[in-house]
């Protein structure tokens, strides 16, 4: 097995926290391996738990934007982020959760050229806005995403994931958090 | 009272699920008033549960950086993303914890003409690298903080405040959060 | 007495040529002290005359601009420019003109938040235009600015301040001229 | 089948002049599919046998980079211009020559980070100025480069495929050249 | 003689291959001197060959744009690159082309205050995007320039000479190729 | 005659203020014609005599910099700022100073590839850091252009002379200043 990340020893999965270790257990369970993620931020309990009940308050709730469009967001700002961790094991995903084996890699590289809907080029416009330059935030750029029909409280979910993958993505950027060889492949080929 | 961010509705204290509302009495009593970041992330329980508990993770805790180190990191990099409440709202704490009157507006404009040590200019150097251009950080960056003897552990804490309030200035400048009056003067005058 | 900057001696007052002095002086009998452009400037006579000619010529004149909104373009560009001195000593001189305790930090930190009118804007914003990107002032950056009833006079206002700062600012980080402890807190507590 | 590029029309093979009708024949011959590149280019015969005759002379020819490094040069470049087409396309091309189904995808995010040699690391920096800003390439960067082995020849070789992809990603991205739905899979699992 | 590159040995003339060396000798026939970009590019002789088919399948053909325009293009992006060799030795191409001793160094120094039509200033913003940031070209830019009458070969000839020259102004900068002394002076007399 | 600039309208040198008048009559006498930057100043007199009295105090004084490097930093820093009319009319000058036709162009475009000394390399380096991001001026700018012999106060010369030209470039680029046509060709043809 690859290592976690490069700059801090792997957390032993045995030695963690009652509660931390019956996460990776379950993740593991469900996915067949544990993502690095997990392993990196253990390090840390605390920041372990916050991380995680912060990600989950945005990605697993009811939202107006769809599973797979929260990922687009993840996609995206963690490309212009040169993240590999995200971009690797959240293009997986998205793949997984969009059901098209292409659109990851197409966002990654240009989201300007993929093949998604007007509404969701507009979605991620203002989450690369909030990624890249939210000092410069506007009433255009409000209006512009609601022009598409997304509500306010959608808008906030848009803001919130660019600005909680600004978090993650230097937190793998500064551990050297490597993405499982698993993510390689999700996704990929038809079931 | 001014309204604490222009775009969303400011909570009501009285209508916010039991644990919040006690988070923001405590800090009434504390503080004298409840700065607006608390009324503004209260719009979402479960994701101001989530940021309180990572705000405390990194910079209540026991640590290698004293509490006013920590605070320059946030002053720095908030200035550098141009985020009004956090530059406003921690430079105060700033000026309190170091108690020192004008390193907050210091290390605000231009850190590196600040009056800090090597050992904290070194510090922020590397705070900024996380905050501006993680995806560049090498190995030449951690040996330059760590030879002014900063451990591992210290360069986490360093890198986990400066990619928290990456989250936070997005957040911050997305709601268009208002410092509250009450910070511009807090840590001015000699007690 | 900190030193007025860090990278030549400063000038002994009783040394400079006589109108200098008297300048000298007459600010200090205004003020309370010297503010260290000053004593830093005064280290080149000739330079030093061109300066304040420069700078009395753009700043004490009549103008469609009030003192007030000339300060906020120094703030504004300045903090753009992160020259510690002019943010900090100019800050003081607006809250002071605009009789405003909160004013200078919002700009400071992002004028596309502060508590000023949309003409007031629009003239940072035009402002900011010379200050960053000069060589890509268009028509339509002119008629941004002259719909808010800016006379071409008042526009030339507004670029001169901007072009005169990115002069003072340049000077003050080479210099390493240090604002006067005077200045934090001036302008900040009611008369 | 999908549009080879957006925004002119496609050309029909049985249009082409002979010699550009052989060589897409025998690549389809040989790939299974046209990729997209030569549909599109084939718009223009003269400048595609241009640019198909710089490209060999870069990519098929000996030298002292493996045709596995050319790819990597190709990758990295590609992904900072953001151009799907090459990044996509030349991906594959890489997973197939280096015989490695990771390598494509970790030098697209972040190269700093993939799983390459530290001479490969070195190549790559040097290919990236060139890319990226070779108005500034001096000699610190041939001597830093050189000292991993590179012969100057081998530098010429570094720069003309990172100048050469610099014009191919410009014309991707201004025709939205689409990589060919192959692309994505190839490589990627045990042969 | 200075030499035509810094960093590869010149040529020499009568060891090159023969198609290569007629080609050098009919443009010293007509010009009177050998333009180092071919001695520079004939140290590879194929790089060299499908370096001046690409040139003139863009240079020579006819188009909608004059030769003249296309000069424009080759000064104005290659100034953005800061290329010396091609704004030199293009900008004595265009004044020669335009008739006009005034416009390549109007052009090389800021397009946007040269005298050139609007026309001209939307065909060169153009360009400039594909140079400098092609990865954002849109619908938009599409269509301000096609309203000024540029029909979607015209615009594809804009881009093509951008990218090309893209190419060449990296080659040029890795070489260190170097302007011969004529070009300086070409065109800016009277005849 | 050309207009002197394209946003206000020309003095009328009989109606403007004696001194001035002087000034540019004998500028007239010496140099058979009044350069623009004359005229359009002479718009604000006050600012005209300021900025005059700053000019000739870098630009005429004594100082450990021949008048031809002076030049050469305002060529190179004027380029940096795309100012069309201090790169042509201090290109001109800079040729007559150096009595070196080539010069001028070779810095504007890109002054480390110049036909300069190593000292002088050092000198543009530093006058670029000042123009371009003087926040980040640090002890090693400093040593590194102290180390060819430059003492502080010729630093401080090639500091102020990037610093006034920020504030020229500025005013010529707002006000659309011309270079006359004089200018394209002085300094071009041996004496």
């Amino acid at each position: 097995m690859t290592q976690p990340m490069k700059r801090f020893p792997a957390a032993s999965i045995d030695k963690l926290p009652e509660d931390i270790r019956t996460r990776l257990l379950a993740v593991q369970e469900k996915s067949g391996f544990v993502p690095n993620v997990f392993l990196t931020l253990a390090y840390r309990p605390d920041e372990f738990r916050a991380f995680f009940a912060y990600h989950d308050a945005l990605m697993e709730k009811e939202s107006g934007l769809s599973k797979a469009e929260r990922e687009m967001i993840v996609v995206a700002t963690s490309a212009a982020n040169q993240c590999q961790y995200c971009v690797i094991a959240h293009g997986a995903i998205l793949r997984i959760r969009a059901k098209n084996p292409l659109i990851a890699d197409q966002i990654a590289v240009n989201y300007r050229k993929a093949d998604i809907t007007p509404r969701q080029k507009a979605m991620l416009d203002f989450a690369m806005k909030i990624s890249r330059s939210a000092e410069e935030i506007s009433e255009e750029d409000f209006a512009a995403v609601a022009q598409h029909g997304f509500s306010d409280d959608d808008i906030w979910d848009i803001a919130a994931i660019a600005a909680f993958f600004a978090l993650s993505n230097r937190m793998a950027n500064f551990t050297g958090m490597r993405p499982n060889d698993e993510f390689y492949m999700l996704g990929r080929l038809p079931k």
